[in-house]
């Protein structure tokens, strides 16, 4: 898959969003974001991204998927290169349908249950294998 | 400046939270987290990331201050490598004061003030000096 976070923006000649360049996206307009998979089925919203400390680089963006209001949703983190941007969908496509984003590695953000160096071995490994 | 966003969890045994882990930390952690001057003033907090579309990579950290509840405050993209953390003020350490920060470049999120790419090369050029 190639990664393709171009937008709308880049096609027409519409003045650009303070939230948004040609170049870069706020972590704001980004959030809450729908994710599709490869059959066109919503799989979640992105909650959140998961950035290196030293480096500043976005590891992982999170789907969330389930729950109520936040409350009892599952939290998937997606390597940040499975995502690319669909101006026509407004939101962004992954390589994954259904099944394969619930076997995929998830936390539920309670206690010990959390995303640790360990999982994000385990998250990149997963998708590795898609 | 060198560039550490080590935490506190590197330096004991307490359990890792879910949105933080010894290399990563999640946006909405970060969002909402103090920024202070090198003379220990608060100078404000984080609101968002400038992301990178296509290598993920976080460019800016937007600082935010003044305004009520958001409304009428100035934002200051800060380019992600001159912030650190430091685990003492649980916030971010930059190498600026008040007055550097008023004089670098902001937009106030309204209309065409907005944050695009040749603002992004004066934000470059502006920190490079400091």
């Amino acid at each position: 898959m190639t990664t393709d976070f171009n937008t709308t923006n880049q096609d027409n000649a519409a003045p650009l969003e303070t939230d948004e360049t040609n170049d870069m996206i706020s972590s704001r307009k980004v959030q809450g974001t729908a994710v599709y998979g490869h059959d066109g089925a919503k799989l979640g919203t992105i909650e959140s991204f998961m950035v290196n400390k030293a480096s500043g680089q976005v590891e992982y963006a999170v789907l969330e998927f389930g729950g109520l209001f936040g409350i009892g949703s599952d939290h998937y983190p997606i390597p940040w290169n499975q995502l690319r941007y669909s101006p026509d969908e407004s939101g962004y496509l992954v390589d994954l349908d259904r099944d394969a984003l619930e076997k995929a590695p998830k936390y539920d953000g309670a206690g010990d249950d959390g995303f640790n160096t360990a999982r994000s071995h385990e998250v990149d490994t997963y998708y590795s294998t898609i």
